[in-house]
């Protein structure tokens, strides 16, 4: 397997604006997100080009590869070559069962920033991954998690045009990623904590973005038992949750949450 | 041609949650957005499935069709049926000629809320519509857009979890929608104005969501020489507009904003 040197691609840049308040107006330089096309082939198959920041590109793809359900462990893949002149993945797995152009036929077009297609079945995940464990959380804890969560947002800061994803335990948060693409910010959460084989079991998701059902779908393939974010859910994101025994808390801001599944995990 | 009897299919759902603030712990009801799978169907090919705010169906159809590039005009379609049963649109066309295999294998998966596959060619996008009348506008009138805009957003005011899109003239916003996708509610917006055969040379689109190329890439489609957001616009987005002669504004808030592109066209 083989990782990218280079995982500090540029995902910012400078440009020259005029900005006006009110009847004042001057030329300023101002930092502004950069999006590139990436696009991920599996088997000399394109899979999907996605938008992106273009950073942690393997990461990205482990994760994706995963959330999207095309493979599901990283011990599925023989080899990631990741070519970041011409911001390509190839990925070359030992089965070639989950490829069928039917698959690909199916892709579902999701709601969310930094989408993917959505491969996978929701009601097969709905099955598969149902959260069987006693894990707590205490509101005073989320509060914590989300005030260093939303420190750690640098190109967020410099740019106004990212998403943050974390994964986090009770006490600390123990990966972060910004991406144009809120869901790409997920995956490469994801995929990073993947590739380390983190027992998910404890941990908790966090994400400036919104909670559709794909953000769900994807938390659900690693069974990750509560999902945490600054913004909203949708009700599809709420059904799925409650299904899959997921605690969901949405409008996380300040001292403040709502918890909109599995009440009683959270003290 | 048909248009759906019903466009006020249910765009939110009230739901049991728990608030909690400080130490304190609260049972209440509160409204979130629905999310629906969408399917469009032209010539009998599945085209897309979008996750949307499930209303306006028709204008949607429409706009995607348009924005994606299947269709150059409404003129081109024979027929849309909505089944707002089932969440799908089939639209018939007099020629088939966009709808090769090879087109729909090209899928850029985009970064946007609400996202569609885009299927256009960028540069061709760019050679075909390029800005060249000499419509501008004034900063103070745009501040007076943007508060009107912002109070129109209903459904953002009741569940925080959904983005709004507008059509403008200098004076007043002429089209408002709104869905849980930005591009879907752009979409929405493009597609009334579509069926309305609007003259867009003198037209503002806002949005409440990021820029990013794509976004462009909708507009240009209608040659709309201005872009205003209250948010912040992708490097890829800022280099197409210019391309296209595009005027780009981001960060409208109260009585500031940033220009990116086309300085000249805002006095």
């Amino acid at each position: 397997m083989r990782v990218s040197e280079f995982d500090d691609l540029t995902t910012k840049r400078e440009v020259e604006i005029i900005k006006i308040k009110d009847n004042l107006t001057s030329l300023e330089n101002d930092f502004v997100a950069v999006e590139k096309p990436f696009t991920i082939f599996v088997n000399d198959i394109e899979i999907a080009t996605l938008m992106i920041s273009p950073d942690f590109l393997y990461e990205l793809t482990v994760g994706f590869l995963i959330s999207e359900g095309i493979i599901n462990t990283i011990d599925e893949i023989i080899d990631i070559k990741i070519y970041e002149r011409t911001l390509e993945a190839r990925a070359t797995t030992y089965e070639d069962k989950t490829l069928k152009q039917s698959l690909l036929n199916k892709r579902l077009i999701s709601s969310g920033c930094g989408n993917a297609p959505i491969f996978h079945n929701v009601i097969d995940s709905i099955k598969s991954k149902k959260i069987n464990n006693d894990f707590s959380i205490k509101a005073s804890d989320i509060f914590l998690l989300m005030d260093k969560f939303n420190k750690s947002s640098k190109l967020f800061v410099e740019t106004g045009g990212v998403h943050s994803a974390g994964l986090a335990n009770a006490q600390d948060i123990l990966y972060f990623y910004e991406d144009i693409g809120r869901h790409n910010a997920i995956d490469k959460v994801l995929g990073r904590a993947d590739l380390d084989k983190v027992d998910y079991s404890d941990k908790i998701l966090l994400t400036s973005g919104r909670i559709s059902h794909e953000l769900i779908a994807k938390t659900s393939k690693r069974a990750i038992p509560v999902v945490v974010s600054h913004s909203a859910p949708t009700s599809y994101a709420i059904e799925l949750a409650k299904a899959l025994n997921i605690t969901l808390i949405g409008f996380s801001r300040g001292k403040r949450l709502n918890v909109y599944t599995n009440f009683d995990k959270i003290s």
